[in-house]
């Protein structure tokens, strides 16, 4: 095609978008509108920015706008704001924060990448110069000036999910005296219980507060307006620095008033092309839900991996070419403190929820030959539907060979594997790196023996 | 089933055969016969037991033979040779090192664990006492004494397969000077032509002289029958040491004898229940050929890995069970000093025999995102049918990363994954430990690109 494709989001859908449509049809004009200041930074690094193994924010972008432009061939707005788009008119409204001024932006193509934003707790002090969210280059250097010239004593993290396990190691990595106050009574909602567990150990290990079952009744407030301390229905938690770590809800509010579908949580519907409900209208990243590819389900899953993949499928059908997204599995990994953690696929309770009849399996094994260096104990999940002996999902934890092993787990359940097919795979043995039966032999295994053993006592 | 289990082989297959067989089947007398003096022991990794990174000779040992009668409930009889099988009788005849008695012993099921021995040169010289080979417990325990009370200087390893490798990296660990010597003009035949080339850098890089395209003619003797040069056509490499690494043969003259069919490289020939073609005779391990899974067609892949997952297969049928083993891949993973390697299914070299049309689609990429510490290149290269886009096998080499990158990728092909399918795969991101594309995926959608660009130029 040889029109016009707009995209809206500059984070990571965007570029990627954007990107793959001038590389399909270098002809079209392509061009990317960008509130912010800057694009295409790496969101994921932003704790360990905060936190210094991240030396320069300029580490954190991948690129700065006129690089984007020379190497992409793509036009690039920041600090340009899209706020209406009239579908039947192909058109959007942009408003140009250096002079205030709004145009009208026909389109040919138009591509939704407005991602996400922090939820609110709906409290007051909640926008002090003291309490923070991770979402954006903006926050992350806001805050890492704030820790490294106001020295806060003591930080109390809001949230005990992915990214407030992440800061709590950050902050730590500061000196800062960290609390972690959660809604339920393990850290991680979403994984297994073995897995929480181990989360909890290893933030009392690493002389983090756990607050559990407790939600923030309110933010108490000096004179100068910063936050003092958190309260909870059952506690006061002293505060120099409070981080909001809730997660994030999707930037749909445009899409919703041009009469693009939503779902129930209120990301964009999309077809597997990316496509929404309007005719000319694409959507990527975390302003989407997600088919979820193990209970075919519809999810809300904010991923970067998920935004990058869907860009560039969102950014090749808008451009005239024909790719396909068909979903996703929710692999996660995180690091919390020297614990690795990864998780993909569904949960044991998804999995009921969905009509499976899951199981899980757990082992604990040897991550590399014992005595080569290196070797940790490493802890497998399973859930695994009885019947069929599918693999639906896995956690896995340890200090060594946990995500990448994960990522073979995720090519399980991605391809419905069973535990038998499992247990037929050939994997390597090294004894510098992996054991003669790789800790993931040994979680098949243990199924088959589990299930075997029940089947023995039922008889 | 009730009767007597008859195991011959105590390495790797034979054990786990014997273990299973005895679990499969508590009412059965299993026996395992070994005519050594050790059963089940690491032999993978006896080149770090040369190097000294594992210290003790019973690190490697897996089971005693007292532990494994007591834990396994099977009988063990070390230092006892099979010598003849009668299988019309069903009798075994076993030679008795102890008091050179021969009995023979009556069995309902036999399964044969006899692994394999080092290939000889068929030269002067090669039972000298400074001069090794690497296969057993007692090779071990003897090349090491030679090393710590013989300080040698110079070790020339005539071989430069995988075994090779690892023994030039444990040797020079010990302050030898070592050069190898081998037939072809890179080391590591099998491996694709960069792998081998950056294994040829590291060896360089670690002062290990490498002998090309050469094959020993002569072992040079001194008058005491040491060794003190080997010489191939071209060169004399003195030598206080000499190690012949040139690959292993099944043990199967005794299968032969006695009228089992064997294959086209004397390895027995079995089923996918691991019986032979004689009625309640089963092989496992090294003494057998594998169907391999990419091209259907037999092969000789004597690893541990197989040999340990045939034997459980064996043991299991061996005791009244049903369990098939359909094959394998060749997953083979090897450190050369720093450098990780791993390739599994075909090279492109077999592709091609086996009537497939491949390319290769090689990338190099980052391991984890820059700026976190561990970050390594890693070089993929993807064997790939270039019509059905299918994943045929797979090198991987760089110092981070690799070995388990490489079992994402045998799951790959054992499940004959397209580059497409791959691509939709969803990996973990996490920045300290894998990036937002890793490298599986950029190497799938490197395939992509230049096949794209190889259509655009054919128009």
């Amino acid at each position: 095609m040889t029109g016009r494709i707009v995209v809206i989001g500059g984070l990571a859908a965007g570029p990627a978008a954007a990107a793959k449509a001038k590389r399909t049809s270098p002809k079209a004009e392509v061009v990317l509108f960008e509130a912010g200041e800057h694009i295409s930074y790496g969101i994921c690094e932003i704790p360990y920015f905060i936190g210094g193994m991240v030396d320069k924010p300029s580490d954190l972008l991948v690129f700065t706008p006129s690089e984007f432009e020379r190497k992409r061939g793509v036009k690039v707005r920041i600090l340009h704001r899209a706020e209406k788009i009239h579908p039947a008119a192909r058109v959007v409204e942009v408003r140009d924060f250096q002079n205030g001024r709004v145009d009208e932006i026909p389109y040919d193509r138009l591509i939704l990448a407005t991602g996400s934003r922090p939820r609110k707790l709906g409290l007051d002090g909640e926008s002090a110069r003291n309490v923070f969210t991770i979402k954006s280059f903006e926050d992350a250097k806001a805050l890492r000036k704030f820790v490294e010239t106001e020295h806060p004593k003591k930080a109390v993290i809001i949230g005990g999910g992915y990214i407030g396990m992440e800061m709590a190691e950050s902050l730590s990595a500061r000196g800062i005296d960290v609390t972690i106050t959660h809604r339920w009574k393990q850290p991680m909602w979403g994984l297994e219980k073995s897995t929480r567990e181990a989360v909890a150990r290893e933030l009392v290990a690493n002389a983090v507060a756990f607050v559990p079952e407790s939600t923030v009744q309110r933010l108490v407030t000096r004179n100068d307006g910063s936050v003092s301390a958190v309260e909870t229905e059952n506690s006061t938690l002293p505060a120099d620095l409070v981080v909001i770590c809730t997660g994030v809800e999707p930037n749909t509010e445009m899409a919703r008033d041009a009469g693009i579908r939503l779902g129930e949580e209120r990301g964009i519907l999309t077809d597997q092309r990316q496509g929404t409900s309007i005719d000319g209208i694409y959507a990527a990243g975390d302003c989407c839900e997600v088919r979820n590819l193990v209970n075919n389900r519809l999810m809300y899953c904010p991923l970067a991996t998920i935004a990058a993949r869907q860009g560039r499928v969102a950014g090749h059908n808008a451009a005239g070419g024909a790719s396909v997204f068909k979903g996703a599995l929710r692999a996660i990994a995180v690091k919390v403190f020297s614990l690795e953690i990864a998780r993909v696929g569904l949960s044991k309770a998804e999995a009921k929820e969905s009509g499976f009849d899951p199981v899980i399996t757990e082992i604990e094994a040897d991550s590399r030959v014992p005595l080569f260096p290196g070797n940790e104990r490493i802890n497998i999940q399973l859930v695994v539907d009885r019947t069929s002996r599918r693999i639906l999902g896995a956690n896995v934890f340890g200090r060594d060979g946990v995500i990448l092993r994960a990522n073979t787990l995720s090519l399980a359940v991605q391809r419905r594997m069973t535990t038998d097919e499992l247990v037929d795979s050939d994997f390597m043995y090294s004894p510098p790196f992996s054991p003669l039966w790789d800790p993931l032999l040994i979680a098949g295994h243990q199924f088959r023996k589990s299930s075997d053993h029940e089947k023995s006592h039922r008889h």
